[in-house]
């Protein structure tokens, strides 16, 4: 058994999955909580999930990073639309010889981490896992669960598999959470893209679930269209994401249960939309490169003004 | 007074307005009606008009188009979703030295019209006119109502200002109808799409009103740059629209009364949306020369499903 500490930073869908699993095999997980700081405080976390319901009834709870113990593992599982939060959050929290695990979506993150923790070790992980929060402290874990996990370096330079990855996928396979070790990092973060810019831009935009998106011709010729544009992104960078790559995408997408996107929950749940993360700084990163995303631009603008008129409660 | 006979095809908010402000001003017009025909054949129509309100107790009203006689000008006001309708309608009801005059949005109808009537004059307008139908028979007109007309001629080659043209502009300005004649029918097309392509495409997927979209500096953007996409689509058939075009009609939709554009109000009436003539014909057009409309293609893409969706009762 590992005595490595884990932090959870954002105890939601992701983070509560996640951190209970950890807990649950034996390691020593802390919580940061908001909202459901005092339930979970008093009672624990409950997860329900297709591979087996539990309860754990006493759990590290606490709603102010300052008292948190430093951990060996800081898991970032916050929206990106809370990543302002992260200049106070991370030096107090991750021990000097530790790292940060970025568990969310979109570009760039890691990179602005990297900036707050300085020497200390920063990887990104991107999740496949069909998970919501349906009570405070209460996790439904619907499918999926894995993580692609890889490791930052400077300007995203291919890092190999070090051994730091090797513990920390160790840890989460203990867990029963499926690892994948990937050598670069860039290169996983714009697949990742490849899937989350048209399904949660157009579930958005068009109030469409992902069945309804490849049901009509229009909406899967769009969809694949956006993924190439999202492989141009990659290739600005170096980045080569094949087209069979996109062909599995549409005919995995085809064959899932009809499904609302991560974006098109928040959006119906009056939450900020991670428009940034997702589309901005992709956009961002490939003009820095001379290239033009130009459906993708469309899209963050329809998003930036629903996500701006939401805040609103204009609508 | 002209002894021109007119015939309107299509009575609704726009053929109605027109039709009647025609005949209101001595002229003899034949209505062409499907649902409204019972009303309007026994109490005649209603305008309600910022202008003056009036009605007409006694039009000639058919709702069969071979038992209208032959006109001298064929007026068709249908949705451009209705002209599959047109082969059957146009031959039995336009004179053969008569004109038609297609009062429609988007692009390519008179060629469509001009192969299905041979050697008829066929014009063009492009209508600036707030007008709803708010009951059987009966006309609200808004704001607005005037008409830039232009002559058709084979691959719209500007064909100038014609003796029929100004004839027909002497019926509809003794009709107290503002008409402006447009030597070159394609030009005048393309820019009025320059606002329709945004604003149309915008307030369907968006669920906005214009004053919104303009509100955002997101969607202001995305309206602009659409623009210069039209603009990119007219300079492929050599017709050039200046930036300061593209900046009147912005600044010119801000200082409008909160407007839902009409595919808009097609949209939330759930009929048929006008999306071929307005945004499928220009991408085709432009493609034929080989320019990429992307951004006006990522709306197309959106409003078909939306559309189709609809059709299904799936919204």
């Amino acid at each position: 058994m590992s005595d490595r500490t884990y932090a959870i930073l954002g105890t939601g869908a992701l983070g509560g999955f996640y951190g209970a699993r950890l807990q649950k095999a034996g390691l020593d997980v802390h919580f940061l909580l908001k909202s459901d700081y005092e339930q979970v405080n008093k009672y624990g976390l409950v997860v329900e999930s297709k591979d087996g319901d539990f309860t754990l009834p006493k759990v590290h709870a606490y709603n102010d990073v300052e008292k948190m113990p430093r951990c060996d593992v800081v898991v970032v599982a916050l929206k990106t639309t809370q990543n302002h939060l992260l200049p106070k959050m991370l030096p107090s929290v991750v021990k000097d010889d530790g790292v940060v695990l970025v568990l969310q979506n979109g570009l760039g993150v890691e990179e602005e981490v990297a900036e707050i923790v300085g020497n200390v070790t920063v990887s990104g992980g991107l999740c496949f896992l069909c998970s919501n929060k349906v009570g405070l402290g209460h996790i439904h874990h619907l499918d999926y669960g894995q993580i692609v996990l890889s490791e930052y370096t400077p300007n995203y330079q291919p890092a190999g598999i070090t051994e730091m990855m090797q513990q920390i996928a160790n840890d989460f396979e203990s867990a029963e959470i499926s690892i994948e070790l990937a050598e670069d990092l860039l290169l996983a973060r714009w697949k990742k893209l490849v899937w989350n810019i048209p399904y949660n831009g157009l579930s958005v935009i068009l109030n469409a679930r992902t069945d309804e998106l490849m049901a009509y011709s229009y909406t899967r010729q769009l969809v694949e269209q956006l993924m190439y544009e999202v492989a141009a992104g990659a290739k600005s960078y170096g980045r080569i994401i094949s087209d069979r790559f996109i062909q599995t995408m549409l005919d995995y997408t085809v064959k899932m249960k009809p499904y609302r996107p991560s974006m098109k929950i928040d959006y119906d749940e009056h939450r900020p939309l991670e428009v940034e993360a997702i589309f901005g700084k992709p956009l961002q990163k490939a003009q820095a490169k001379g290239v033009n995303l130009v459906q993708i631009s469309c899209l963050y603008h329809q998003l930036k003004f629903l996500d701006a008129r939401g805040k609103e409660g204009g609508c």
